[in-house]
């Protein structure tokens, strides 16, 4: 089953203690669609400018995305610029040029209105909102947002989170959003208001995924010894996770799916933090996630049989 | 099999931003004493003033703790007071009187020489040397330290590295003795200074465990809903790991005997910060352990089979 996937398509500049790279494949769509083509096919929505190589759209095209829903427009591709702190968990926005992305109505082309699995990358509320108008009967809802819209658009997130099967976002966003420290109250709170699953990102220290009936799952990081650029880690976070979900094409989601599919968004993300862009995803293979995945396995065991 | 438990024993004032007592049984001989008790017989070494509650030494009587180590002098016992921050994860110490703790020098009654499992709590690298100097052929020996004797007494720390089974530190610690932002580094760089087996505590957000020929275990930190007091955790959580290895009785120690001894610490420490000073471990039974160590591992599964 096909997963859709809607955010922004961005040319980066960044910069890290390290190194510095220009004019990067980079945004929450290019990320999460690549990801999430691993596990299943992927129908893209976005907006480009006519300055967008064509190298991007053909490594997209390699992945088996469908690109009907990407939008080619006159002018220049969405721009932002940042900068990592020494410890590359604090991040500075140096600049943004929204450029064509300000004009952006995702628009369905024909075909993408009844994709079962839809991942609401990190955009405007009213984006995300305008793309469920359109969808038919969807599965499964997976939005991912940020302190922006939990500051600027609080009434539209929370319309938002009476339409959506799961909610992600990082821990703190997860405190801003409800005033709770404590990240169990916080979860509560924002279940009750609408998202049946939750999931918690805590960056280098994994992952926390709620659920009805009181259903938990803790899941460490793994560990890596070199991170060379953490953008886009979430984002192919959540490519991994409903990528999987699509690719078992369950009438209903278990716990016991999403847990894996936390794990697996994890592997993928711990895979692209090792190098610029989404350089790492070139290359990656099913054989590396599978074996990732494995590792990862038997170093979260509490016990080991045999 | 027993462990022989050294550290320090105080009387605590601690302040949280809802509440503030006095008078409090603390210190970590206090919290690891009667976290392995649960677990493991305890010969305990400390020193008290006279001023000590008969009350504090019936409790760790009750506990089947043995007291023949426990030096009780003229003077004043050890007085610490500590304030924590909104979010109970940072703390600023607001007085210290040393006391009786001072002239504090870890004599070995007749019979402890020879206990198997050695657990050095956090206390000057000086006396932790002492008590090794005391010990024969230990099976196993844990050392817990802070970021204190990393900066004060760094050569007597490097040393002790090479005298130990087990370094116990936490994340912040790691970085700081070895000048590594990277954990996997750091570890490495730690365990090759001595310890076959390294665990770096995250604070709420659980504990790394490394092992030699690359063994790893990730365990992340059992999630709470209310923490009334994170005093005495780190004591707690490595007096639990000392008992249940202890309890092992096993002539060799292996990692998965120690991947469990880390999940029952953090579970010892996880009902500690529930109730100021050692209130939770009071009325904590076996079967609370058992239950919430079943709990634990069930959310933290990858796979859930059946």
């Amino acid at each position: 089953m096909s997963v859709l996937v809607v955010g922004s398509i961005a040319l980066d500049n960044v910069k890290t203690p390290i190194e510095e790279h220009s004019d990067l494949l980079g945004g929450s769509t290019s990320y999460a669609s690549v990801a999430a083509s691993f596990f299943a096919p992927v129908n893209l929505v976005g907006i480009v400018g006519d300055d967008f190589p064509q190298a991007h759209i053909d490594f997209f095209k390699k992945h088996n995305i469908d690109l009907a829903g990407l939008q080619i427009v006159p002018g220049k591709t969405f721009r932002w610029s940042g900068e990592y702190m020494w410890d590359l968990n604090t991040r500075e926005t140096r600049s943004i040029a929204l450029n064509v992305f300000e004009s952006f109505e995702p628009k369905l082309p024909a075909g993408y209105e009844s994709t079962p699995y839809v991942l609401l990358g990190n955009i405007h509320p009213s984006l995300q909102h305008h793309v469920l108008d359109q969808v038919k009967n969807p599965r499964f809802v997976i939005a991912d947002t940020m302190d922006l819209w939990i500051n600027n658009t609080p009434e539209e997130l929370k319309r938002l989170l009476t339409r959506i099967d799961m909610l992600i976002l990082n821990d703190s966003e997860a405190r801003m959003l409800t005033k709770q420290t404590s990240l169990i109250k916080a979860a509560a709170q924002i279940r009750n208001a609408g998202p049946a699953y939750l999931c918690i990102k805590k960056g280098e220290h994994g992952a926390l995924l709620f659920g009805p009936e009181g259903q938990f799952f803790s899941c460490g990081a793994y560990p890596l010894e070199d991170i060379h650029d953490p953008t886009g880690a979430g984002d192919t976070f959540a490519g991994g996770l409903a990528g999987h979900l699509a690719s078992l094409n369950h009438e209903k989601i278990s716990f016991d799916s999403l847990r894996k599919a936390v794990v697996l968004g994890s592997v993928l993300a711990s895979y692209n933090v090792e190098a610029f862009s989404l350089e790492r995803l070139r290359t990656l293979t099913k054989a590396d996630i599978d074996g990732r995945y494995q590792t990862f396995k038997r170093m979260s065991q509490f016990e080991v049989i045999g």
